[in-house]
C-alpha cells in the first residue's frame, strides 16, 4: 500500500517480476478490494501466482515510527512482516515509511544475535562497480562496536551478491591512523583484529567513488547524508548538461543521443532510490524500496530480496557474526 | 612553499593576480633564492608589487598539525601568519598542509572572542547559485555550541559575499523536529532563540543541492566526507560523460561541444580544490587552496582573501558575535 505513487506501481512491477522468475510467487498485502481491482487486469496465468492477503490499515508517509508500532495493530507493514516471521513468506518488499518499517522490522522479526541494531544498506556506483554503503540513516548514532557489526554484515552481504573476499574501509576524514572521531578510531581497532575480514583501513568520500573498497562503513547520520547530497549532486549535473544540450540546435541533436544515457546516469547514481535498500541483522529479509520509486526501481528491489532469499542472507550473517562477534 | 606543485603555480596565480587588481601588494614568503628565481622572469612593473618575505622552513604536506606547532619556529606557514598578526600583511593566501595550516592559524593568530574554534568553509554550486558549507573538516566533534557558532559565522561570510538575509540551515537526516542527533537538536533550538539570524531549520543532503540555503551547517567530519564524496561523484560522472562522447563518431563530434563545458563543471563541482576554503572565527583573514589547485583554483583563492579584507571579514564577524553569542 505504501510508496508515494500507491499500490498500482507496486502492482505492475509484481506481475513484471513473475515473468523474469518462473519460479517467484508474490503476496500483495493490503486493502483486498483495491489490491483485487489492480490485479484484475492481468492474465490469468500470472494471477494465479499473485495471492492477496487482507490488511485493513495503511501507515502514512509521515506516520512517527512510534505511532507505527504502537497503532495501527492490522497495518499492511505490519501483517506483511508477520507472514516473513510465521515462515508464510520468504522475504518482504516495503516502498513505504522507512522509519516505521524499520522499528515494526526490529520489533516482529527482532534482531539476529549479537545484533543490536539492523543496518540498511544499498549499492552506490563507483568508477569500478558497486560498493554496499552502510549504515544509511537506521541509526544516527553508533558506536564503534555498532560500526564493527555493520562491517561484518556489509561483508557477508557482499559476498551474497557475487564479490570475492570484500575490501571492507571505514569512513573517515582522512586515511592516517590520527584522523577521525573516536567511535572511528576505535572501530578501527575492533576491525584489525578481525580475523576473516577483509578490512583495508579508512577511506574518504572520493575515494568511496573511486571504487577503492566493496564495503564502506559508517553511521547512519553520515550515510544518508551521503547518499542524499549524492542524489542531489548527480539530478543538478544531469540537469545541467540537460540544458547544455538544450542551448542550440547542433547541440540539440546531440541531446537525442545523450539523453538517455543521461537518464540512466540519473537513475545509477540514486541507488536507494531505484535499487532498493537492504535491512541487514534482522531475522528475516526485508528490503525498501524508495517511496518516490518507479516501476523499474520497484522490480529491482524484488530482485535483490530474489537474490537474498537464494543466498539465504540472514543465515550466512547468523554464522559470520558467531565466529567474528565476541 | 606549500601545494602539491610547489611555488612556481602560487607565483603565476600571484602575478595574474596583480594584473587584476591594480592596489594589491602581494608578500611571498618562503625561501628567498628559490622565489627570487621564479619572480625574476616577470616584468619589473609586477616585480615591484611582490616582495620576497624569507623563511627557511617548510612544513610537508604528511606533516602532523603537532609537528608543525612545536619543530619549525621558521616555516613558511608559521612567519606568514606572523606577518599577519602583526599587521604586516592583511590575509594569509596558503596552498600547503590543511591540519598545520589550521594549528599554526589558533596558535599564532587566536580566535574571535566566543569562538572556541575556527571553522572552514566553502562555496558549494547548487541549482540556485552556491551555498557556503561549514565545517569542512577542521572539527570533527561538535557540541551544539560549536554548530551554533559556525552558523552565525557561515551567515556573516555569506553577507559578506552579497547574500542578503542569508538562509542559515543545519544539515540533517530529515527536516521533521525529531530528526537527527543529539548535538544537531540541541543546536536546532539554539538557533531558533537567536534574533537577526536568518534560521530555516533542517535541511537534506539533496536539499542543499537545490539551493534551499545559502549556508549549510554540520561537523567536520561529515563536512569534510560530504565535500570529498560530491568531488569524487563528480569526477566519476564527468568520466562517465567523456566516455559516451568518445565512443562513435557522432557523440565524438559532440564531444568538442561538450567537453570544455564538463571541464569547468568539474572544476565548479570541487569548490574547495578550485575556489579555496576560508578560515573563519580567526582574528585575521586566511584562505586555504586546495594542495591539488592549479593556477587558477590559486588565484580564486587570493580573490576570495581580497573580498574578505575589503569587507573586514574578521571585524564584522567580531560586532556579529558579540550580538549574538551568549
Amino acid at each position: 500500500m505504501g510508496g508515494d505513487f500507491g499500490p498500482r506501481n507496486i502492482v505492475q512491477a509484481s506481475v513484471a517480476c513473475l515473468g523474469a522468475t518462473p519460479s517467484l510467487q508474490l503476496t500483495l498485502v493490503g486493502q483486498p478490494s483495491l489490491l483485487e481491482e489492480l490485479i484484475a487486469g492481468y492474465p490469468a496465468v500470472d494471477r494465479a501466482r499473485l495471492t492477496v492477503f487482507p490488511a485493513s490499515e495503511v501507515i502514512t508517509m509521515d506516520e512517527r515510527p512510534s505511532q507505527a508500532l504502537r497503532g495501527k495493530p492490522d497495518s499492511s507493514m505490519r501483517v506483511a512482516l508477520q507472514l516473513l516471521r510465521d515462515d508464510r513468506v520468504q522475504a518482504v518488499v516495503s516502498a513505504g515509511n522507512t522509519g516505521a518499517l524499520m522499528a515494526l522490522s526490529r520489533h516482529v522479526l527482532k534482531t539476529l544475535p549479537g545484533i543490536d541494531r539492523p543496518a540498511m544498506v544499498a549499492a552506490i556506483p563507483t568508477q569500478r562497480g558497486y560498493c554496499q554503503l552502510l549504515d544509511l540513516g537506521a541509526n544516527v548514532d553508533c558506536s564503534a562496536e555498532h560500526l564493527f557489526q555493520f562491517a561484518v554484515m556489509g561483508s557477508v552481504a557482499a559476498e551474497a551478491l557475487g564479490v570475492v573476499r570484500p575490501r571492507v574501509a571505514l569512513l573517515n576524514v582522512g586515511t592516517e591512523d590520527i584522523k577521525g572521531n573516536q567511535q572511528v578510531k576505535l572501530a578501527a581497532g575492533l576491525l584489525q583484529q578481525a580475523r576473516g575480514l577483509n578490512y583495508i583501513g579508512f577511506i574518504e568520500g572520493d575515494g568511496l567513488y573511486r571504487g577503492e573498497a566493496d564495503v564502506v562503513v559508517c553511521d547512519g547520520f553520515v550515510g544518508n547524508i551521503l547518499l542524499k547530497s549524492s542524489e542531489g549532486l548527480a539530478t543538478m549535473i544531469a540537469e545541467r548538461v540537460e540544458t547544455l544540450f538544450r542551448r542550440n540546435l547542433a547541440s540539440r541533436l546531440v541531446g537525442a543521443l545523450a539523453l538517455p544515457f543521461l537518464g540512466r546516469l540519473r537513475a545509477d547514481l540514486a541507488p536507494a532510490r531505484h535499487n532498493g535498500a537492504s535491512f541487514l541483522g534482522l531475522q528475516g529479509i526485508v528490503v525498501k524500496s524508495h517511496g518516490s520509486a518507479g516501476v523499474q526501481g520497484l522490480q529491482s528491489a524484488i530482485q535483490r530480496a530474489l537474490i537474498e532469499i537464494q543466498e539465504n542472507l540472514p543465515e550466512r550473517l547468523h554464522g559470520r557474526l558467531g565466529e567474528l562477534l565476541p
